[in-house]
């Protein structure tokens, strides 16, 4: 490719709502270029990047048995309808309706869309497994679009979906796709972590998240550097600090602590360990039987210096739907403010949960339920009833046991680029997508989905590849391979000479080149392919003809090396093969 | 490909809905799956093609100097309303709001947007030429979506927008598209013709129209075979029938013709050629002026035989906005019934627009504006005074003069599967997309436009190649070159070796292969690949084997030819290159 035959367009300057570094970078690289609020054009530059990526996948995925279609992006709500997610999706789906008032949705996902096309093509457990999968637009109108390609509302993803005739096939299929993807994130040549994943909304029996590490990364990613035990936050288990509970050795005090309604604070004015004190967060669930409202009071207990997980919180027995209690609640059931609650003296019918580091703490420090008190030396047993339940209810810090009991916990942080879920029968049960298995009797699909951010990879790329002065491409996702800057082609015969041979040389390698024969100064023509990214660079110079040599340049390389010029194309070769 | 993990799913009979032949054999051919209303899930067996076709339009367009992008689906309403096609689409735009209540359109076509991106990006005349293409999907919302991928809402097609600094550079650009979409559509390996288009709502200064030829086509296409003149029906110029008036010969006579208001009946009842009659339309025009509505009268005379063009009557002069006139108006403008209208006698203010054959007729029967009764042997001149006006106003016939002088027209039929339009300045100019030229001086880009339907090249294929067995797609297009039948491959370790060493071969040698292992009887695995369209078909069995052959048969062949087992390879590339 010649520069001038292709679009190139660099600017100084990211525009100021590219808040994060790969936004900034691909729009100062002219590879994205915004429409509105999260839509963006792909522009040469980026749309060449973009096919690099999907030619992995499709590679891969075909490699792995998957078959490609298409789906539609516009697609009837009837069928969103019946697995009851035309009500549960929100805001977020956008809906459509046509010249004749029918309601469509464009597709943030094709869940329903391929559990259609497979109930009404698929008769026979001979039939399985099956496994389709699409690249496609999708749309979610997120409510504050950003970060560029990171958090658009219009995107491409990969999606697989596969079927199999019981769970030890689908569990199979799952693991061909996970080793899929493995390959696939070896491929991109980018460092990224598998992590199990909580299943959430989408329910199913097990998922794992592909993050792509980055230390600008929104996810905290659990890892044990001694074992392969990985997960996300929310999915990592806590185990108690101390695995077994201490004898108490204080005896139970009152101490005044004014205006000490945080941990932080009352360990600081009792001069006493964070890791000491327990907090206290009252929670309230509703019920309505029989058109009456009936409320229930929960009183969770974690250490001062722990994080609550939300997620471990709403898959305790009977918190699924919980919220704050109010003050009005707390005055009402404690008989005290917020900040000065804690387990003793609480009367029924208050439920206490305690994490399980909580529960295994002795002469802790926790509210007196009497404002401007605490207690220290508070021991289970002794001072209070144990905890009605102990759960596991906090996000794991570093230096945790990592629960495979193999070494201890460290966390990194990423961009969440695929995921992987066993779906089950979630979606053939409420679709109604059935198969004769082999007694002749009709039973529900299991399916698993399989997804990857194909737009979003490039910003992940980048959030892990850049320096001050621009993107630095892995070599499979780079837009061009190799790049020859002639240094006044149209000046110098021999200049000239030198560049074309080795471009064409090049091109017969079946080498990915671009030429910048666009005729810019030296500093600005550097500088561009150093935003841009472009691995491997050749300066095509007099000065160094005038010795036998070209310059080469990787990206990650703080000096050029003089490379003869019979030699040139062979050094390249070597290096694009490292 | 192996079968077994490709997917097939043919069905013995198609849809009733399903109208036209490449409708039936896609559906059949489990190529498409109806989702909605014109919305189709591409299925692995039609995708393939589609990616074939994409990847020949790719090469060509790259090949031309054209680069890919990709633009948005969703596209901002404001920037439709900058064109005034926000307004000016109506139905057909498929109109969205997203959570914010803001609007949008889900692309049709991608003009005002690739405007858009370009005004910012183009300063100068020295980055012109530029021409920016992208494969995308668009949906245009049809009242009645039909006839499978040809009319279908939801489609893909390649867009390419050209800008240039001037008429000529445009011309130019507009040329090498051309070229390019000659050689693309030989490269399909279509019979296919392009003709003079009309611009129509799109504007701009010319236009041609690529068509599959095809006896189902939508559209006529006039074309003389001893020159190279072409034209869709709207654009063909119609000569009159006699190049000059002959002189009068027979005297005017009123005679009765009761219940005659069509010429057919007028020439039945005189026993008189039809193409001896003028046919009469009576128009209205209204002006308003002052907030005062005034009409305009017009008489248009066509011939008997003659079919009227509408896109050449809207350009007569005063006829951009016209309708027919109302029985009411015709007795109070006439005095008489409609089905007996004529020049004679006629009163201002109606203006009488001939059409050029009926200008150049004499002694010709037409209306007396006296219900049951017409006029034989009227003249021009010597009866009524000469037409007001003589236009092109009818649809050529075969056998017509050529417009180019060179022969006489034939018609075929054809689908539209291309368009390509010099825009000039209409969008820059609605736009303010200008750059500055040589002088410094702002002027607006100039365009031109060029699609072709990728999605619907499929059914135009179909409707071109097809027989009582299915689809014979050509060579470019066929989802596998070749398909290899083994009978009783689980039976015979004979039939087993030899598929799988001609398989192995053919894949070696880089051919497009499918080996049916599906392990269906002959007859219905001969009947799958008939109808879905291999060009080369290969049966294994052992009775050839014993002799030491297979059987090879082309989807055109009425029979088969034993090839020695040894020479099949070389046998099957040499078909492969014919």
């Amino acid at each position: 490719m010649r520069a001038s035959r292709f679009f190139i367009s660099t600017l100084k300057e990211a525009p100021s709502d590219a808040e994060i570094v790969s936004h900034q970078l691909m729009m100062r690289a002219g590879m994205i270029k915004r429409l509105g609020s999260g839509i963006y054009t792909y522009m040469p530059m980026g749309l060449k990047i973009i096919r690099k990526v999907e030619a992995i996948v499709r590679e891969e995925m075909n490699q792995s048995g998957a078959v490609e279609l298409l789906m539609p992006l516009i697609q009837p709500a009837e069928l969103w309808q019946e697995t009851g997610r035309w009500d549960k999706m929100g805001a977020e789906l956008l809906r459509i309706k046509d010249r004749h008032g029918r309601e469509f949705a464009f597709q943030p996902t094709a869940e329903e869309v391929i559990t259609d096309v497979v109930r009404s093509e698929i008769k026979s457990y001979r039939q399985l497994p099956l496994n389709f999968y699409h690249i496609q637009t999708k749309f979610r109108d997120e409510r504050r679009p950003r970060f560029g390609l990171m958090r658009g509302r219009e995107f491409t993803m990969k999606d697989a979906y596969s079927f199999d005739r019981d769970l030890a096939g689908m569990q199979a299929s799952y693991k061909v796709m996970y080793d899929a993807y493995v390959r696939i994130f070896n491929r991109f040549g980018l460092k990224f972590r598998a992590v199990a994943a909580d299943n959430g909304a989408i329910g199913g029996t097990g998922s794992h998240e592909f993050h792509v590490i980055a230390s600008t990364g929104e996810d905290a990613l659990v890892y044990c550097p001694t074992s392969d035990y990985a997960a996300n936050m929310e999915a990592a288990e806590a185990l108690p600090v101390n695995a077994t509970r201490p004898a108490a050795a204080q005896a139970l005090t009152k101490v005044a602590t004014p205006n000490a309604t945080k941990c932080e604070l009352v360990a600081e004015q009792l001069k006493l360990p964070l890791a000491q004190t327990v907090k206290t967060l009252a929670l309230t669930v509703e019920h309505e039987r029989d058109g009456k409202l009936t409320k229930q009071y929960f009183m969770l207990l974690l250490r001062g210096d722990h994080e609550l997980n939300e997620v471990k919180l709403g898959k305790v027995p009977g918190l699924a739907a919980h919220r704050f209690s109010t003050e009005e609640e707390i005055l009402e059931v404690y008989g005290t403010v917020p900040g000065y609650l804690g387990p003793i003296g609480t009367k029924a019918p208050v439920t206490v949960v305690a994490d399980r580091s909580v529960a295994n703490m002795a002469d802790f420090i926790c509210g007196a339920n009497d404002a401007g008190y605490h207690y220290t030396g508070a021991n289970w047993g002794r001072d209070t009833a144990e905890p009605s339940l102990v759960a596991d209810l906090r996000n794991v810090v570093e230096g945790d046991a990592s629960p495979d009991g193999k070494g201890v916990l460290a966390i990194e942080r990423g961009i969440e680029v695929g995921h992987v879920f066993q779906l089950g029968t979630a979606y053939s049960e409420a679709m109604k997508a059935t198969f004769l298995d082999e007694n002749g009797k009709p039973a529900p699909l299991q399916m698993g989905c399989y997804g990857i951010g194909v737009t979003r990879i490039l910003g992940a790329a980048i959030e892990q590849n850049f320096d001050d002065k621009g993107i630095i491409w892995p070599a499979a996702l780079a837009p061009f391979a190799l790049v020859l800057c002639p240094m006044g082609m149209d000046r110098s015969e021999a200049v000239k000479a030198a560049t074309e041979q080795l471009y064409a040389e090049a091109l017969a390698a079946g080498i990915d080149v671009i030429l910048d024969d666009r005729g810019h100064r030296p500093g600005q023509m550097f500088a561009d392919w150093e935003l841009i990214g472009v691995p491997h660079r050749v300066v095509i110079g007099d000065r160094g003809l005038k010795e036998g040599n070209l310059e080469y340049q990787g990206r990650r390389d703080s000096e050029a090396t003089a490379v003869p010029v019979a030699e040139a194309l062979a050094f390249i070769k070597g290096k694009l093969a490292q």
